[in-house]
């Protein structure tokens, strides 16, 4: 009951970490819409393993093909079925982790929920469960350039290591330009190394991706419980290893002033009715003004690591185990393609969810 | 499309804040729940205005009525609706708000999704609607109580007091032994000074409400989209005035390395399964895993100030607007109850649906 | 979880038969739509009871008032709260069927259900519900006159007399003209008279409501399981007494041949895409096609007799019951309304769908 | 938005006819069920072209695969994918209906919905959607068989050939006992005859399914809306080419007494509560009373006939058009387990939505 996600704008995912394949069907896309199999390789090759030596060195090549809804190079208001077959689904062995409850990770939780679980690789409870949301958000992002929305999520936090400076005083167009996803160069070595000290270390770190979103119209999101930063707080808490989430002042927020923190409006030059500060994070009343909507995403440090270490298994007796195979040392610069596509995906439903609201 | 939450425990609710009444359906109540009016009646009280000298000294009564659902003491099934009816809707004079935006509130926004706006008090953008909430949570935490469940929010911080202690070195039975409801009679103390400090400089102030929920038995909470800290955090988040949302380690975890951050499972004298730290907060992979579920919430200082602001009206020219009315300087006391209520509500709805998850 | 109904436009319904009220949340009518409470009123009174001599002789004003959603005359996009006191709630003496099990009514499909059950006249399973569908169709019936579409239903058969001729022979203007609501005046009398002889025998009787839609554009509806007709079925199926649905050539199409049953496409004079014949009930495919749309839907007769009959009781215990009050000898006339406030649900909320289909 | 069916037992579909591939994610399947491809498999064989001379003609192995929610032999509680692919998708010629609006097909609403269409082969208005609902149905029905309820479909009439034994005087082992899935036999070389007659003068000819559900217990259902009956009703008319439905005593009934048809309650030597009648149909206010449940569904005559027909293009000009390929005369001996199916999905949700009606 709880595999899809948009009310318009609808997505379902299917999968397991060591299962045949992942894949998502996309119902709700308007019809019209220009997409190839390429764009949705081109966000799926950012989120992809073995892209760089901060990552996973894990080599898979997800290779997405769309079965359904699209004819003629646009889609036809059908169903739009994507589907990433997985590599080497029978050459693992699982003997270590058949029985353990993991630290931190969803072992225990998925016995108890269901009385069984897939234990290969987590199963469904993997990150890899979000291969078909990338695959479903490059969808939406295609359809919010059509609106000219444009959503840009990146790295602004590694352990301690912050950057400082607000998103608008950022070159969001350096995302891309380091293995990390920090737009600012000097942070990102910063970042990179410490990376590379914990993977050395057999550790794991965690980080905060934060996410800006500028284009949008004033009028998406809807009042009372679907407010736009709630489902924008949910599709990211849904996201593997989050733990927090804040947009506009958020947390620091909580210091100041009503009269300090009201945003003024005003009307500029070109009639367009604007805040003079934002520290409602472009939302207010859980709709958008049409200022940049921004915010902060919190992720724990992976529950993987290559250390020993105590837990017990599934007859309750405790054990050492021993963690193997390939693994993130800090899943931050893979989750920038997840946040953009989970961004996407809440203001792509929000966007259609506004047409109808007035006779 | 907004007005409901829940997908088997579910409410729908309806009100302005100066219109005939505020209220509330729900649908997926289990037959056989004892209940009453009385009960539901001390939830709102402890939301009503004019409750202490912190508050708005407003006086509304909030009786509520039950109307349906309810035969003999007991929920029958059907949905049950509760109705309060708002007192003094005539009486008001809204000429200085009819045509302004006001700084961080919901005038402008409403006003470009729906074309118009019940500029009365804000309508339904009034955190009145939230009297229809916490009539709701009542009925589901009394659900909650059947099980063993109990939900305790608190204040922990007000502007830059913050509440050192963690949740569980606090007495949470002393929550309502003072005005502020901070379980820490000290810090309490601080707090509401600098609530009145502020309320006499005509200003506002933030703060974070705590939120602890014990009793939770394992395997709450479904994977993937509807993970329950997901769901937590877009109940939380729909809530007025709410910037942020954290649990568990939160934004702080970021820093720490996964060899300290992972929680060791063990079980104990008893045979439970534990974990020797709670970093997770209680959930993992989305699901409930025993343990104490504890997150944080953070409010923005309340936009209606009673100081003059410039701003624009909707015809798009400055205009300098005075505040005027009884207000809040601080939600955060009155806050507790409707955090407490969505809390409530979420954990309702996956006690529900966990019954249908094995053959 | 069954009190909701429609995606977009949509209502949730409360109240049982002799509880306070009975009413009805509308959420998702587009803003700015002029309604008025005499305009609902005027659609509850033709369902009201006691409005003829072959209908119940119950007296009951079902005055209806608007709580929420309307601002100076106009919808604002925020929910609609209607709601309809009960009259005469504690009046009545219920210690005949406490503990009956009535033949083909509810009661103990209701107690397998919930374990209990409200047994003041049926409760929640009375027709006394369809109140708060009829005000919230007016509301639906009112949207759909501004994009130029009007529902009309009408009684079509009573017991084993019909009326022969197809819709589109019948004046429906005069479908009001008489207490019957069949548009043809000597079938009309025909009716009531069998209605008059089954009352005075104690007894009840079924019958068929026709529906005809007209000035649907092409184009609503949704493929697949949400088809426009798939959607009218479920909606007349759930109303009381409904045993089957049946549109375009229905039941007896099914002895035609495809040569005879296609309806040929041609383009009429002003250029408009038509059919020769509309075997097809002016849908295709489950989607509008620009046609007239007609259904009938079949009611059995009422369950509740003045005769004595034969039952059991909650322990089990074979029992005489003897109906008592007063009661619809037919169904039929107050039925049209319900078919009328059903039908236009369905075609407002596919209205509102329709609006994100293309890009 | 109209691709997935069920609150809990929750199917999405996709595909078009001649694209890559159809198929199907369930979600909300209890986990432990034990479930093999062949299971599945079995019920599309029953679904297939090909399988006798009175159907189509075409060869199609329609082999699924199951992609996910499957370990170990049994369900996991994670979504099910379940993939059919097409075959020669690329080898027609569709020239001939790229621009044409065939008569009684969807290729005009779809373009007035879309405003475009996938012409190959109908696309996703075509029959073999229903490919995706036989595997999820399969599913549905090993969920049933664990729960004592079985569903059986079966054709009870041809064009003006009619089945006059009630349900409960048929032998419904013989189901598969004859090509045309009708357990009178005798009835069934009639049906046959007539099918033949009508192929061979290149036309086609409608039907009834009839179906009975046996082993539901008292309970299953939802009152209001999501009536069990209404459920079947709009389930049974997503079906393509389906044009009615009626339950117990339907459109027959309507001519009956009240005194007549009611079902009286009594306690048999067993000490169950059952119903000396069973006009009702084994379903009492929406909700089953345990007696057997059964209803008719109407099937109009297949749109594709091999005759030349009177049409016009999508540029509104008149066009002769001459229907080829392979298709099916009658679709009632295939329509079977489409109903058994259906059905089933419907129950499931059904008896999964039971399980939190009660504390």
């Amino acid at each position: 009951m709880s595999n899809s996600y948009g009310k318009i704008f609808r997505i379902t995912t299917f999968g397991e970490s060591h299962g045949a394949a992942v894949g998502v069907i996309v119902d709700g896309c308007p019809a019209g819409l220009e997409i190839s199999e390429a764009e949705i390789q081109q966000a799926l090759d950012r989120r992809r393993p073995g892209q760089s030596d901060i990552t996973t060195p894990r080599k898979e090549e997800d290779k997405v093909t769309i079965l359904s809804g699209v004819f003629g190079g646009k889609t036809t208001g059908t169903p739009i079925a994507m589907v990433v077959n997985n590599k080497d689904q029978h050459s693992h062995d699982y003997s270590h982790i058949e029985h353990a409850f993991r630290p931190s990770h969803a072992d225990y939780t998925y016995t108890a929920k269901y009385g069984t679980r897939d234990y290969r690789g987590g199963g469904r409870s993997s990150a890899r469960e979000t291969v078909a949301r990338v695959a479903a958000g490059a969808l939406a992002a295609k359809l919010l350039s059509h609106y000219g929305i444009a959503v840009s999520a990146y790295v602004s936090q590694v352990g301690s290591i912050k950057l400082r400076k607000p998103y608008y005083k950022l070159d969001l167009s350096k995302i891309e330009s380091n293995k990390v996803r920090c737009p600012d160069g000097k942070t990102a070595s910063r970042m990179i190394g410490l990376i590379e000290e914990t993977r050395d270390k057999l550790d794991t770190i965690g980080g905060v991706v934060s996410c800006v979103i500028k284009g949008v119209p004033a009028g998406l999101g809807e009042p009372v419980f679907d407010k736009l930063h709630a489902e924008l707080g949910k599709a990211m808490l849904s996201i593997n290893a989050v733990k927090g989430f804040e947009y506009g002042s958020g947390f620091e927020g909580v210091q100041m002033r009503g009269s300090e923190h009201n945003d003024q409006f005003y009307t500029d030059e070109a009639g367009n009715i604007r805040t003079r500060t934002n520290h409602s994070g472009g939302i207010q009343g859980g709709i958008s003004n049409g200022q940049d909507i921004y915010f902060n995403v919190a992720f724990k440090p992976v529950a993987t690591i290559l250390q020993p270490q105590q837990t017990i298994n599934d007859a309750g007796e405790e054990i050492t185990l021993q963690g193997k195979g390939r693994h993130d040392p800090c899943v931050l610069p893979r989750a920038v393609p997840i946040v953009d596509a989970m961004a996407a995906l809440v203001l792509a439903d929000f966007l259609l969810r506004q047409k109808v609201n007035q006779v």
